[in-house]
């Protein structure tokens, strides 16, 4: 391994840690051209080592199709050319995004003269534990490069290999622009101890992200000491108000259900106003042909052929074209039932009504809640951010689609001449 | 116990989550002028019940004398007319500084014409867990509901009768201004099972903030499953660097150190650059008259007659009459120093460098970073908060003083004419 490799083999995740954690030091005040000039050599190099990199890829794939794992779950896994360009441009991209750190965020001068600003800065050590794509690691590794962070990274046992060559493959290009080697670091270590061992770096990182499922979520809830940020799931709702355009409403659900069921922003369960349910619902099931349709009693009279709801399926975040449908008497009725069972994702109304929409907007409880918008639209791309980290369905920290300016938090700067405390 | 009493005595800690819950839901909405009429209504109702706050309290008192307490410990906990009134004019500030509910944040349009808005909103629930002082309970309450949270507390067994009789004093006041009594709920179950239960509500609790010793922390650390804010210590320093005014200098280590030794924002180490030394450290010496220098071996043979520090010292908070003096041989060696021992809480420069300045500011990794100034003045009320909640050490949500803004989040609020996710 090359002296900018990983060379994790022989070292504790403690140790791993603190060499993140000096490496941060010295990216939080890099200027900008570096950060974007390592961006573009890390960009550049994955192409470059396209060949190596592939090669460490069918490794993890040979082992996984040994090991009999699910077509999607190898489709996930592996890359291909046309997957390394996709990361490499990737990289480039949030080479061109502005740079988060030094916006003043606020600033006041008190009566005693002191001039009080709160300046963006990094939060120094981002860590990240993740599931099966090896693409993270270089999506990762970018947007907290970019935001001065420097990325502690953990993987999955299943993409060890391809990890361990992208991590090389950064860190050289990293090394090559004028930055520490160490702004990027996998552990190396797949097992379950390191895993939460990494969860207890309290003197290295500052924030750990987890990207994975619930028992990732839940280990990070029973193990962890360091201050985390979860991305979680989403049971979105739609909302149908009796005062609704029903055309629009149809085309929204449509896509919020259908447009890309496997993703956290997209819809589980319909809610529609009682006045409109007759007129909407037999529209609605036209148009989500293809979609099974779960409902409640006075759905299953309006389509009779409809699959009767459980109780559970309310809280299901189905993941699939699987929708849930209620017919609720009136909007307090809808807002009680998302205060129910929502995860505060993304939740929408779809209204022609003023008064509808700033209720709604007012009193529903989630990172997002839209008017007149499907909530497939609830992502860093989407809303404009160039690159996301992940959605926060947790209120500290960040809340949504989390990009550059979520990994970064502030730094009081006090400027005085002389003045002590009475 | 009266209908707007606690009646926690047979509620389990999970169904008073749901009830602080249900109640923060409705303080989500509630107008400043609701809001600000219960923070009256409950500093009058705290002086008219003074007398049964009073008694309440002897009872905790006398516990806590006959168990041979210490005489500081029973002076927190003592009430006195007093102390009870300054409760009241407490809530009543508060109630006059601005509601931080509903600011606009930001708002952007994007291509395809929605709208989106960032607006700051409540967290929702705000669980304090905190130690002996019983005013706590009324302050935190007041903050969290000024912001539009419910306040979830869980205090020490030790102040058990005052803080039944407080909370239950706060709740008949809010419930009579309108809003729920179950805006602030007070745990009664004083058993360290419940606290651990307590930090695990995350059905109910979107923010923890513990107020206590490095045992409530390592108990928060390790048990807590809700997301929390840590109000950590403070091991800060003052750094008096080759181009500074030495008298300003002198001043404000006196007042970093002296003005109120027991606080996370004094001053714990003195670091002086070697230019200086000479002719700094005596004058600094003297005037710290009552200070015990710690003293690394080259101060030393500046103050022949301080104590030789030992390794430990650097990363002792005193939290009294004791100051660590090491010299320095560069600015590069003063930052050095900071980063290893800082607490990250509250540093300072004191320079005419302007060059210097920029660069212990920039480098420098601190909630707060001070040029020419106390470290005392890092507090919410300095800052210009009205009021603090607590100063946090760490990156995530909140960094340095905390006040009504800090007991905040943001939401999304999008808004579309239709659109579709292509």
């Amino acid at each position: 391994m090359s002296a900018t490799g990983n060379t994790t083999e022989t070292s504790s995740v403690a140790e791993l840690g603190l060499r993140v954690k000096a490496a941060s030091r010295v990216l939080a005040t890099a200027s900008t051209e570096q950060k974007n000039a390592a961006l573009v050599a890390a960009a550049e190099l994955l192409v470059a080592r396209s060949e190596s990199i592939l090669r460490a890829n069918e490794i993890d794939v040979a082992r996984a199709e040994s090991e009999g794992v699910s077509a999607t779950v190898v489709d996930r896994l592996r890359l291909t050319p046309a997957r390394i360009e996709s990361m490499a441009s990737g990289l480039r991209q949030v080479a061109g995004l502005p740079d988060p750190v030094g916006e003043v965020l606020d600033g006041w001068v008190r009566p005693n003269g002191l001039k009080i600003r709160r300046v963006r800065v990094p939060l120094g050590v981002v860590a990240i534990i993740y599931e099966n794509r090896p693409n993270v690691t270089s999506d990762a590794a970018g947007l907290c490069l970019k935001s001065g962070n420097a990325a502690f990274l953990r993987g999955s046992s299943g993409a060890i290999d391809s990890n361990i060559e992208i991590a090389s493959v950064l860190r050289e290009a990293i090394a090559s622009a004028g930055l520490p080697a160490d702004s990027v670091v996998l552990v190396e270590d797949t097992s379950r101890d390191a895993a939460v061992e990494f969860m207890q770096q309290r003197g290295s990182i500052d924030c750990l992200i987890p990207r994975g499922g619930p028992s990732l979520i839940r280990s990070i809830l029973d193990n962890a000491t360091v201050p985390f940020v979860i991305d979680g799931d989403g049971n979105c709702h739609v909302y149908v108000h009796a005062d609704a355009d029903l055309e629009m409403a149809s085309r929204i659900i449509v896509n919020a259900k259908m447009q890309r069921p496997s993703v956290c922003n997209a819809a589980e369960t319909l809610l529609v106003n009682a006045d409109v349910a007759g007129e909407f619902l037999p529209m609605a099931a036209a148009a989500l042909e293809g979609v099974e349709l779960l409902v409640d009693e006075k759905a299953l009279a309006i389509l009779p052929g409809a699959t009767p709801a459980s109780d559970e399926d309310w809280s299901t975040e189905f993941l699939d074209l699987r929708l849930a449908v209620k017919v609720v008497g009136s909007i307090d009725e809808a807002i009680d039932h998302i205060a129910r069972y929502s995860s505060g994702h993304s939740e929408a109304i779809i209204t022609k009504s003023l008064e509808a929409a700033e209720r709604f907007t007012t009193e529903v409880d989630a990172a997002a809640v839209l008017v007149n918008a499907s909530t497939r639209f609830v992502d860093g791309e989407e809303f404009g951010f160039g690159a996301e980290i992940g959605i926060s369905t947790q209120k500290l920290h960040a809340r949504g689609p989390m990009g550059l300016r979520e990994l970064t938090c502030a730094k009081y700067i006090v400027n005085g001449t002389g003045q002590t405390r009475g």
